[in-house]
């Protein structure tokens, strides 16, 4: 399993993915899923990846040996992409090919999909965030709801859905982040330290931050403990429910 | 969709279901999926059902006519059984018949999976709490992870997984139960109110607590907005991410 997260605020972009794969609980590794291409000041591609590694590592494989795109007869790289758009586009084929060259060595109860978060910057453009799908296809991210989630991503949805606007600063939408992660991580085993993470202004091609937060991290522990402490007080100021036995029988088929 | 969770503590069980269920998002309806049998001091079975509602419907109307056990060559029914363990068995066996039933009809895309969850007393007997599964197997609530959830049970799981410890108290765990409620609701449309909530104490087989939970619960409201301001007070008290721009190009491929 995977849990990464994508918020573009007004400020900027946030991304942050776990980094554990497993192939069953007796088999859990540590890969990295944050991979970030150019930030140079020119150009910014970050791709977080979930799903199916082998998959995601084709789908990467090809995209560096370059990827056929039909309308323009041309082989696209992330190096050779004009804007974020056909990054996430270009992703997407890469994705689908690499899949679908999958389907062969489909077993019963093997799954070869995977997902992608592509966000970034090219040339000056403003700062976009995708989610591409197995299928190759794509869907942008909007102020509306300004973060898209792939893999384990009901845990931690709740505490984002709450907190994130459009208008959020960028690292309050960091630490929000952060927090749907320890969610995450405290309800499902095969998402888990360390993290990786970037935050970049908008309209920068060049990361503002990249940071990994491995098992020591005492920001991270300290933020775990103090929201845990935090839900608990607020639990205990909610009153206790006040129904009094109601009609005992108003359910009962007798 | 529908979320239904069953706690079982030292002092009892409490038990609460959604009542919204749908067949695609332009097909939404409430029916109860909480349903009573007995509750007269004698015999309190209390089964909760989520998943495809003809499948539990159907496992409900079997279950009422009698299942076969092959055990006893008996057919058994909820006022038949003498404890909740053959409630859950009896349930089970409902659950798969009418799902099996249902497998020619299959087309692509229609799920009839069903699961239930069956909790009480019979005649004096310990309280159990039970998770029964569309393949008519069970498995039994206990101490070290006092709790059972079926449907759309990602969402509220953190809550009730960090506060709910056996020794909690009834009306402390309906509580949390209720946060848990909320924080899925907010997150996914198919889980919806009215809900409805049975609370009884450990060894009684006669509810103290049958109630429903409507959209103008005054209680419930006052529980989600406090649990709302908490929850954005707690975010606000967490320092912001320390972390300073790092290497740059830590991750890059360049």
């Amino acid at each position: 399993m995977t849990y990464c997260v994508g918020m573009l605020v007004r400020e900027g972009l946030v991304m942050i993915a776990d980094t554990r794969t497993n192939a069953g609980v007796d088999n859990i590794s540590t890969y990295r899923k944050l991979r970030l291409h150019g930030n140079d000041g020119k150009r910014l591609i970050a791709v977080v990846s979930a799903g199916s590694l082998s998959t995601t590592q084709g789908a990467m494989h090809r995209l560096a040996q370059g990827v056929h795109n039909p309308e323009t007869g041309e082989d696209d790289t992330l190096d050779s992409v004009s804007n974020i758009y056909q990054a996430a586009l270009a992703a997407g084929r890469a994705l689908r090919e690499a899949r679908d060259g999958m389907v062969s060595l489909e077993q019963q109860d093997v799954n070869f999909n995977a997902s992608l978060l592509v966000g970034g910057s090219i040339d000056g453009e403003r700062t976009r965030l995708f989610l591409v799908y197995s299928a190759g296809n794509a869907i942008e991210c909007g102020p509306d709801t300004p973060y898209l989630q792939i893999g384990e991503n009901k845990y931690g949805k709740p505490i984002i859905e709450r907190a994130l606007t459009y208008d959020t600063d960028m690292y309050e939408a960091l630490k929000i982040g952060l927090i749907s992660f320890d969610s995450t991580m405290r309800a499902n085993l095969a998402v888990g330290l360390p993290l990786d993470l970037l935050v970049a202004r908008a309209g920068q091609s060049k990361a503002e931050l990249v940071h990994r937060i491995d098992h020591n991290d005492a920001y991270f522990h300290d933020l775990s403990r103090r929201w845990s402490d935090a839900l608990s007080h607020a639990r205990a100021e909610i009153p206790t429910p006040p129904y009094g036995p109601g009609p005992l029988d108003l359910l009962s088929k007798k």
